[in-house]
């Protein structure tokens, strides 16, 4: 976040000028590889400073490139420009069985950042069977239940954990709760994939993977690649106060997901999964 | 968009069942290469299916790759796998004398498909100094003004234009206004990129391009890559109903762009170029 110089006009009215602060955006750039060798860049994204670490080890894991914490040997957050302050890379170090991903192993070109797109084809069908075949985690046996009265209490709950987000509404969040509506964990980026990354990042660090049992809160839409993030994390209840997307449902239902959308108390719509909803 | 069924919960009330519209959403590839050669993957994006030679068109200008509509010999829309009715690859034959992007002609890894973000090492200040290097338009130059009063009523008609998004609610809307108010088109997605890349292709095609005197408006937050296409379109006022972050502030800034935020009648803030929003 910075503060800068804007002018608040309203029409008809007298223009005033007040410090508001923005925020903060940079790129970090996401580099792997093994010990001993030099590491490749994986991915670009923008996205607010902070828990760097925790994006990029997300980020794998989201992407099935890792499959648990001890698949990263090290990672480590860097200046970009040797003697510059920028701390804009991530260079990850994985463990000696974990494989490269393909398009650094092939030292072919990458169409996407997101390795799983990318390596998928090009319809929606194929998305979804490539996400299947990825997913280490069978959703359909989460026994867990919410009630609409704990998910409609939750954007309440995430607003007051973001600080962030009330003073400048340029991030989305993102949040982890358990199913009676305590909060976990909530983080905010202007990227909606990085917070979420960023969550799972933390989460399989403290060795909480799969998060069986949790919801997982979007303040915003709900796009195939937050549902496919979701997944890979093993979350079975996903509530967003946006909308869903045709392929985020159609990918929810293959996965057993429990998909709500809509999240705007004291009223939701449930897509897929609807058993998980208990009454009242 | 496709329809549905959800159950609608309000909290303590019976569950209705409904049909209910979503954004449609689906990968597209877009490949590029000369006359005569193999074509090869440049970006997946997922996409709301389209104006998808709009979309791959403004891709490829706001990325730098193309400079004008003669660069592109032919861009055709097919199928993705032989036989099967997907039509999610658009094939761009590019003109002899326009060069492969980097990331194709050297066979490299590329690290993200926003190819001018990739090229432009990892820090805020570069990634401003790889488009300034790019851009082809100086804004500094656009006497246009505009009043608040006519920024304040965009929302509203843009509201007015967009039957997808008010059915839905899951899209992303740009829209290109006259200085005066005047819509000149507008173009929904799932992703923001997308609904301004249809937008920018589709005025380009018309040779419209620079799009100096427009305002685009849009309907989410201004990030730094949005600023970055509208620069690359030479549009000089882009106003944005939700927040911009601090390095699209500092892009707006070094473009001489007027930046508008919070555009939520009848308020909004003046981020940069001050001097293009006239008095009252």
């Amino acid at each position: 976040m910075r503060r800068r110089p804007i002018t608040h006009i309203t029409v008809g009215g007298t223009p005033l000028t007040r410090l508001d602060t923005l925020a903060g955006e940079e790129p970090l750039e996401i580099r792997v590889g093994h010990a001993g060798q030099v590491r490749k860049p994986l991915a670009v994204t923008m996205r607010t400073p902070g828990d760097e670490l925790d994006l990029a080890l997300g980020y794998l894991f989201t992407e099935g490139i890792i499959r648990q914490p001890q698949d990263v040997q090290s990672a480590m957050l860097c200046s970009g420009e040797p003697g510059e302050n920028t701390f804009n890379v991530v260079d990850v170090v994985l463990a000696p069985n974990v494989s490269l991903p393909d398009v650094i192993a092939e030292g072919k070109v990458a169409a996407s950042p997101r390795t799983v797109t990318s390596a998928c084809g090009v319809c929606g069908k194929a998305s979804i069977d490539a996400i299947r075949t990825r997913s280490a985690y069978d959703l359909t046996g989460d026994p867990v239940t919410v009630s609409p009265a704990t998910l409609a209490a939750l954007p309440e709950r995430l607003a007051l954990a973001q600080r962030g987000f009330t003073r400048t509404g340029g991030s989305h969040a993102a949040a982890l709760f358990s199913a009676d509506g305590e909060l976990i964990a909530a983080r905010e980026d202007v990227g909606r994939h990085n917070a979420v990354d960023k969550l799972v990042g933390r989460e399989l660090r403290e060795g909480r993977v799969p998060l069986a049992g949790r919801v997982l809160l979007l303040s915003g839409r709900a796009g195939f690649e937050l549902v496919q993030k979701a997944w890979m994390a093993g979350v079975s209840v996903v509530a967003a106060v946006g909308a869903p997307s045709t392929l985020a449902a159609d990918l929810a239902a293959e996965a057993g997901m429990t998909l709500v959308g809509f999240l705007r108390p004291p009223s939701m719509n449930v897509y897929t999964g609807g058993h998980r909803i208990s009454a009242g």
